[in-house]
């Protein structure tokens, strides 16, 4: 087995690696909202039974990979190499999440797209002939996330109509040589985009325009066009994003028919006050894993592009007036050939 | 092309992947080291004439890269895929240096490990049949990682003995399917190894552990002995971890006589003031693509095993009372078959 590139950037397996498992976990509010029945376990508790936030997060990581390899029905110790990454400083959600795996480790930073640069080498690592077994998880948490980025939860900060609600959740996907289940065919990893937004509330605009660059490049790449997929979804542009990736392939005389947004499909707006939509690494993840792959596995869609989005700034990048730069990778997923 | 896993978790390549073009820059610290003669380019100026020590690393993994591309007589534009992390929060050390690269960008954390992961990653991606050309990056900075991860420089903190000072460098390598120059045979990824060290002054003894593990898991897996290698060298260990390390193998009777680490070659302990050696992602990587290519290159050795370790902390993890976790991955480079 091994892999080759057509077009510009895009990978194409000849045979695809199976997502043999996936699970995903997610928080209280996460539970309420429209996708709650999809997934594996929803915590009523946001420390998840620990001391802090940070190490809840690094339980929800373990306990999704677990949930995900109980529904391969493989053993977690099957899995040969994991990838992983999350948006907390130093990835010490996955990186503490994992220190008793005994599963060799690659860390990853990409922070909201990362389950789909997790999600592309974890398929290489099996395409390439290194591995029968690999898997990838991503997390995000609410209150790591706000105290890190934005304040502590106490002080009670107002919140912009852009901003977006990070994600209590993880998910996890088991990809293996063979088996049963939807199939990896493509990935084109994105390049970094900066469209010189300066507003860390208004990350769906930054990110907007990588998701943009990466679907179109896809299409080049692949000669496919958006009739190819049943859905394609991006990771979490919100409600301003979204509608900016659809005005963008407007202006090239081509139409999104059926694309959804996994920051809009999470919450509900009207109800829930979540501002423009979820975010988070733990966001696509969770619909991912959740909602999405039940829904192929039911039938209901046969081939979706999967591309979560990542905003790559942090506090410090945001205080010394830089921009931030965005990414996107695009998976394509499959029960057919 | 394709490759394949020997043993428990070593990747092997039957036609491996060239280092066509290294390059490595320093600050001026580094440049007065035992090592200086041998980095690309030497900065005098701590801000590498940005406004900020955050700009200035952007700029030395941009840099970097330039000037392994030059080396290796290629136009950046023909890498196709780039590999490339720091410890940074959210690793704006990366992401900022290579936002107008135009290149598919994966980002990585393995802390001080990362040098090794970027390595085995774009090493795979080659063997895996995805790509002719790929490249890895990896920075640090000293007054980067002093004022995020311990005190503001002007503070002036004291230093502890077995504290490892952060090394402001950087090094890139371009990897080709073919070409001219010493080769990647072999990479062990490594799984996270806690032993339960809590003092953030003291990881080298944190990150030993680590070491010791993947060095005798590719033993193991490859049926080598240290003898097939002219030299094994950790990543940042430091005279405390160096020490550590030899003392875990003379327990299962195996000497190490050709060992040596990158955070002990890069300054002269005597002269230098840095208590137990250099540290940081630019540590390993400005060794490995400044002095240990250069001298593969020359003819000194000819086999090597390259194993960075990192330190999988944060500011929080420790202020919350974690123990430090610490990965190593090994990467044997090869101007023979």
């Amino acid at each position: 087995m091994s892999g080759s590139k057509i077009g510009k950037q895009t990978f194409v397996f000849s045979q695809p690696p199976v997502l043999i498992g996936h699970a995903a976990v997610a928080g209280k509010k996460e539970g309420e909202g429209p996708l709650g029945s999809s997934f594996d376990q929803i915590s009523m508790d946001s420390y998840w039974d620990e001391c802090s936030w940070e190490k809840a997060e690094s339980v929800m990581q373990r306990t999704v990979l677990a949930l995900a390899a109980d529904k391969a029905a493989i053993p977690p110790s099957r899995i040969e190499y994991l990838f992983a990454g999350d948006l907390l400083n130093q990835s010490i959600g996955s990186t503490f999440g994992h220190r008793d795996s005994e599963i060799p480790f690659f860390g990853l930073f990409g922070a909201c797209s990362t389950m789909g640069e997790a999600l592309a080498l974890a398929a290489m690592t099996i395409v390439g002939g290194f591995a029968e077994i690999t898997a990838a998880v991503t997390s995000s948490h609410f209150c790591t996330a706000e105290r890190q980025f934005r304040f502590p939860l106490e002080y009670g900060g107002q919140r912009t109509p852009t901003s977006q609600w990070t994600v209590t959740g993880a998910g996890a996907t088991i990809l293996a040589a063979s088996g049963l289940g939807p199939a990896i065919t493509h990935v084109t990893p994105g390049k970094i985009v900066d469209a010189g937004i300066t507003d860390p509330n208004n990350m769906g605009a930054a990110m907007a325009p990588a998701a943009y660059t990466t679907i179109k490049q896809h299409f080049e790449d692949t000669g496919r066009s958006p009739a190819d997929y049943d859905l394609i979804v991006t990771g979490d542009l919100g409600s301003l994003g979204h509608t900016i990736v659809r005005d963008l392939f407007k202006r090239d005389s081509v139409t999104l028919q059926t694309y959804q947004d996994c920051g809009l499909m999470i919450f509900d707006r009207e109800r829930q006050q979540v501002d423009a939509g979820g975010s988070g690494c733990g966001c696509a993840a969770s619909v991912l894993n959740g909602y999405l792959l039940n829904a192929i596995r039911d039938g209901r869609w046969s081939r979706i592009l999967f591309c979560p989005t990542g905003a790559l700034m942090s506090t410090t990048s945001a205080q010394q007036g830089e921009s931030i730069p965005g990414i996107c990778h695009a998976v394509a997923i499959s029960t057919v050939g």
